[in-house]
């Protein structure tokens, strides 16, 4: 009997783990783990400014919000931290109105070094208040022209490694530093990242968990083409538009058969889109997978009182209850109610706390879950070629306007 | 030639219109664009306290959020408004800290009285500082126990008809009466609805424009079975997010031929998402169509400046530039370059401004926009049976704890 195919490859466990780990030789960002902190934190100790304004935007700016959202209360936290992304002049006037901008230091991320948004809004920044040394920090690639106008200015700038993609980098100085001057530990966020590395390239739990997920996400990825995460906490927030910028950018690819990859993200947030997207979920097309993210401990003891309200009292077998206790009721209902339905594929992470290690170790397993779907699909995950056509006509509309 | 069939009925123009027009007189919302606004206007004048506090969740927020966020900035607003909605203890604890709950209007707003969310904040709100008809407002159907309870304390209290559903009721006390209170024109809301209105029922631009974008989600529901709304201004976010909820929640339905229908929404913002979802739709699978919102003035002066970035010359074609055109820009280019690949089905809406009435045409034409596209796929567009069994498992939970 002969054969021949030219079908894409099959991949065995064995070989898509030694794929992964030889990716790892090359693509930096999981190797981010082990770095060392001493400049970073040495650097944050130097900062003086009360405000934090980071310029950047997508995988300069996402992941840090996500961490920032998540954790900004959860300890008394010195100095503030804002973003100006958007060329929307609004939204520039309304966060800038909101800042002193005498008492900032700006922020300046941008991989390549010539993101127009990011160089918009720092030369409008710069006709407000003087950037300089003293008030002025670069995160870029070494060989960048935003690094050339760092190093003739004499503005102090940390690299962003030419092998970390920008949805990637949030581990790197693009996180990290904002994260450490604005007084959160980024030790601990490091120790969440290695947990699950080393449980990962050690075969452990997490290697069992994030392949199987990815085998069913991709094997499926015709009939379920919508992943929703679904968060019940509305600090997650921020988590959900890094997880829909990293999933999306990194899956919607062409793959090596020329045929159009793509699963699609939507970050939903609990219990609020239960009076929204709750209902689609539950009644609409079985098009869709949801992951529903907890929050073990809210470190909150805050509680509904015994309050009596006139009219409603046959609602009062919610006094006493903790907020926590009934959001994580909330949850494990919708998750009941999904379950029971038993057509709609639904996972449950619960994260321990609100705590730099959980929110960087749900944050790092996305990460390796992305580049093991990534290679399952025969894609990609790293590059985002879709998007230039696009700033190539902006490019042209501007020089001939 | 005999011939029978159980096909769902087809269903012309005409008699679309017709039913639509039949509709009409039992569905709400259609006929808020002509309701007397004279009560909401003079209750307004009544409210001493500076901060408004919406304590509500779902079709009782989302629409004023959206109304709020986009004209915040465009005049200056006495008032400040607040929205409380999540059960997430840590949410609810960093909002009331930046609100002096002493100066402070509590707008309780619940369609059935007892949303389990509402009433526990309010509760926990009562905790905190008394709350009584000096500084407590509610609105809910006329025979609720939240009306109950208003009734037995001499709360104020405006109604929602009972026949307007939560996510559609924007238009009527749920939005107008916070808005009013805050000192937005809710007589010039209402016009941009009454434009709407008018030309559709008139069989104008807006019934043309209505029934072919219907047809179009419709009849290609099975290939393009997400719809994503991409909003150029930061400030439309709020719009995205009330779409997201109109869209969802009334098309995802089971149909009457019992078969699960749904289109599924995604709202994203530019520029910020072409560093993010935009290469999901550039690269990845056909089944997403792209609506993208444009404002065509910003009232917006604000300019790059002329500010030399040594090593960053390549970039100074963008001096000058106002950014209300950089943005317009961005949004042209990435419209040209969907065009360009010509299997994207792709509209575009320009709103004239950042106003009263354009936001309220914007977002009355996409409510006309729902009720036809369930007309098409033979479901109600106003309920939403799919969340009653979570609710129920949660009641048993909390009742059983």
């Amino acid at each position: 009997m002969n054969y021949q195919h030219n079908f894409n490859p099959t991949i065995s466990d064995t070989h898509l783990f030694d794929e992964i780990t030889k990716e790892k030789e090359e693509i930096g960002y999981y190797n981010l783990v082990h770095q060392d902190t001493t400049e970073f934190k040495a650097y944050a100790k130097t900062v003086k400014q009360k405000n934090i304004v980071v310029i950047g935007i997508g995988g300069s700016t996402l992941g840090t919000y996500a961490i920032y959202k998540f954790l900004k209360h959860s300890k008394p936290l010195f100095k503030k931290l804002y973003f100006l992304e958007t060329t929307d002049p609004i939204d520039i006037k309304a966060k800038i109105s909101n800042i002193d901008l005498e008492d900032t230091l700006f922020v300046v991320i941008s991989k390549s070094g010539t993101t127009i948004e990011t160089v918009s809004i720092f030369k409008y920044i710069h006709s407000l208040v003087k950037c300089d040394k003293n008030n002025t920090l670069v995160i870029t690639e070494s060989d960048s022209k935003l690094n050339e106008y760092a190093q003739t200015n004499g503005i102090k700038s940390f690299e962003v490694p030419k092998n970390v993609g920008g949805r990637f980098s949030v581990f790197s100085a693009v996180g990290l530093l904002p994260l450490a001057i604005v007084g959160l530990n980024i030790d601990e966020l490091l120790r969440g990242t290695q947990e699950i590395h080393d449980s990962f390239f050690n075969k452990g739990v997490e290697y069992e968990r994030v392949f199987q997920k990815a085998r069913f996400f991709t094997e499926y990825k015709s009939v379920f083409n919508i992943n929703v995460v679904f968060s019940y906490s509305s600090r997650l927030e921020g988590f959900n538009k890094w997880y829909v910028q990293l999933w999306g950018e990194s899956l919607g690819k062409i793959d090596i058969k020329k045929t159009r990859q793509g699963l699609t993200p939507i970050g939903i947030i609990g219990p609020i889109d239960q009076h929204s997207f709750l209902q689609l979920v539950v009644e609409g097309r079985r098009d869709k997978t949801v992951t529903v993210v907890k929050v073990n401990d809210f470190h909150s003891k805050l509680a509904i009182p015994h309050v009596k309200l006139e009219g409603l009292e046959e609602l009062d077998y919610i006094d006493g209850l903790e907020f926590s206790t009934l959001i994580n009721m909330q949850a494990d209902a919708t998750i009941e109610s999904l379950n029971n339905l038993g057509d709609i594929p639904c996972d449950v992470i619960t994260i321990d706390g609100v705590s730099e290690s959980s929110i960087a170790s749900l944050m790092y397993e996305y990460e390796l879950l992305t580049s093991v779907c990534a290679k399952l699909m025969y894609i990609n995950a790293y590059d985002q070629p879709g998007v230039e056509a696009g700033k190539i006509i902006l490019k042209s509309k501007l020089k001939n306007k």
